[in-house]
């Protein structure tokens, strides 16, 4: 089943998808699966995306439940796992994380009650897959719960913000108790004891169904279409990490991950799996995609879960990008490849850059410490002297440390 | 000629540098445009290498003198061009950047003073084909002036050290004056001054033979065979940014690449490129090395510059790795692959996996402010905040930001 679900032929997602023609394949290891010989894709996949215990990133068998759900609802479906070395003090603490990456329901023209009832409705099948797949923690994409409407800067779409115990987070409680799993929530938060401000919200729900905390959203972007500081401000709870029944987790949503400092912050205070929940379009920032949760990984010694929302949203009002262009109403194709990172520098393949999708992994989080104690990158970090530096570099008057060549404006012989 | 040397058959290496056959490939890159069909292959590219002004990273034409030398001695020499837009008020600052990677010359066995001269043999023809392709930067490998023998914790490798105005400058700094070039010179320092302690050090020399300064390794390693720290502590040097006739540069040295704080502060004091020289192996690194550097030059728009030396350095004695296994000579494989990265993003194909290389870079140093305006990260980075984290978190009663799920230990239902 596994090898089938890898590699579907990429004619049936452009059905689905048909703004995403412009590159129709499915997935950069897909296209290499399936154009270089075994003994090349082996060799290719081990520098793309390293070795996990000596060996190429194993694919999981998935419970038929499961992927019964996936063929009857066309969302792809991967599992795989990250092992770690035996230990002779600690037992193996493996846990099953699921990501969701998916489209939104109904065009943003349908009534936004309908528009939100629907995206409930279709990632009913997709969360029933994740539990009864037996997966632990959950993570959705970002805003998952509206269009990504940003773009748009017009004010109305603010009426799907919710406060953090709203109509989202009594959906996904349902499940969590269900399935006896966390599931992070990220939102467009409505902040009523604060006069009602927005933020950018992953609200994180127990095992037990009860909420556990939240985290807003630290760095806001301001490049391309993503006018989200139009809306809501940077995040004012810090780098919390949340201690749950199956790991202590962090959420970097979105734009955090061009942070490298942000990615610091979440490890600093202990966190072993960080979730990047994100909504990024092709163009902008595909190529950088692979790069920043794989080096954030590998920095900070934890397991980076990564999520894009998939498809093309268009909008009633055209809207100018401050590209001198004309004005035009969609944001642009958002590429999915929803992905794991681990912190000995493997990674999973992706998730179709088409389709909705789920990806389970599991991971054995004993290899964080695993790899701290082998790379000491904590040990040879010197933070004392970047505690330093930062604090020079935030006065108005700093001056950076540059030296001179004396003979800087001799003219050559 | 281009087309030609990007596109070496493997067996040819193999014969040069026989313990490198494990993967007879000479770079992903031109086993991937080998394999693949060309329209896949571009798609391919874009996704691993980024584009680049909205193209793939552009291949120049090389002057014959210098590819003469190349056939002549044999050593890889590729050549590519890094655009930006144009602007009204600033002319392009294209600076051209060369690389160098390579081998040692004569056995480990051989005596110092003769392993070195032959060392300083092998480079000229290489320091020539840099000089007479008009490169204004070029940077040589991690102490490029003798093997990686830090491996061994045998302290009679300390004779190679050198003083920043030794042999290996004054061999230098006559290709500079001679080429008028600027050259990073990374060796083993001996520090007259200070007791003759030793530092691993890059010394940069102006493109009037004068020694502009130097830099000091800030982050010495502890893992594997890299036993650095028995032969010199972390560096006392801060994160000089040099100002050169041709640019605002600063030296990253080696394993200062596993750390962002490390990048991240060079690009506080205004680096446009940051040079990686390394020495690092196969089976440790090299699915990181396609990752960090690039992190680095996203996140601090500047260029990365990543140099790494080439293949096997047996020593006289065995030694040990700490890892219980027996007794061995040989470092690993050095596995070259140099290349650069861009602050788009983008980024080269790598040198030859197994060969003596030289690669030159063409790179309008405009690109990085043009970043910088367009993802706004310096702007949206909330240094403040982390140099608060920072501060918080050296102190030894640092307690990290937990938040618990207070069911944490109730008994599923």
């Amino acid at each position: 089943m596994e090898k089938k679900s890898q590699h579907v032929e990429p004619k049936q997602e452009e059905k689905e998808e048909p703004q995403a023609s412009i590159c129709g394949y499915d997935s950069l290891h897909r296209l290499l699966h399936d154009n270089l010989s075994p003994h090349l894709y082996q060799e290719v996949s081990r520098v793309l995306s390293g070795y996990n215990c000596g060996k190429a990133v194993e694919a999981i068998g998935l419970p038929e439940s499961a992927t019964g759900l996936s063929s009857q609802h066309g969302f792809d479906f991967l599992g795989f796992r990250f092992n770690a070395e035996k230990e002779l003090l600690r037992e193996p603490r493996v846990v099953r994380v699921g990501l969701i990456q998916n489209s939104i329901a109904l065009p943003t023209t349908a009534h936004f009650v309908d528009q939100k009832k629907a995206i409930f409705e279709k990632l009913k099948p997709i969360i029933d897959a994740a539990g009864s797949s037996g997966v632990n923690i959950l993570c959705l994409q970002e805003a998952w719960m509206m269009p990504f409407a940003f773009c748009t800067r017009e004010k109305r779409w603010c009426e799907f913000a919710e406060p953090v115990d709203g109509e989202s987070t009594q959906f996904l409680r349902s499940f969590a108790l269900k399935y006896n799993m966390v599931i992070i929530s990220p939102i467009l938060e409505r902040d009523i004891n604060h006069g009602e401000v927005m933020w950018n919200t992953a609200v994180v729900i127990g095992n037990h169904g009860n909420i556990i905390g939240k985290h807003r959203k630290n760095h806001i972007p301001r490049v391309g279409d993503f006018n989200e500081s139009t809306y809501y401000m940077e995040g004012n709870t810090g780098h919390p990490v949340f201690e749950t029944a199956f790991g202590k987790i962090a959420i970097n949503i979105c734009y955090g991950r061009h942070h490298p400092l942000n990615w610091l912050a979440f490890g600093l205070n202990g966190a072993e799996i960080v979730f990047n929940p994100s909504a990024t379009v092709g163009e902008l920032s595909e190529p950088m995609w692979s790069i920043e949760a794989r080096n954030a990984a590998i920095a900070n010694s934890y397991f980076v879960a990564s999520i894009n929302r998939v498809g093309t949203e268009t909008f009633p009002n055209p809207f100018t990008s401050g590209d001198g262009k004309p004005a035009h109403a969609d944001f642009g194709h958002f590429y999915g490849s929803s992905y794991v990172s681990a912190p000995d520098a493997s990674c999973t393949p992706s998730l179709s850059r088409h389709r909705d999708g789920l990806l389970i992994t599991d991971m054995d989080l004993n290899l964080c410490r695993q790899v701290k104690d082998k790379w000491g990158f904590r040990m040879t970090s010197r933070y004392e002297l970047y505690a330093e530096t930062l604090a020079h570099y935030v006065k108005p008057d700093f001056e950076p440390q540059v030296i001179s060549d004396p003979l800087l404006h001799k003219k050559s012989s």
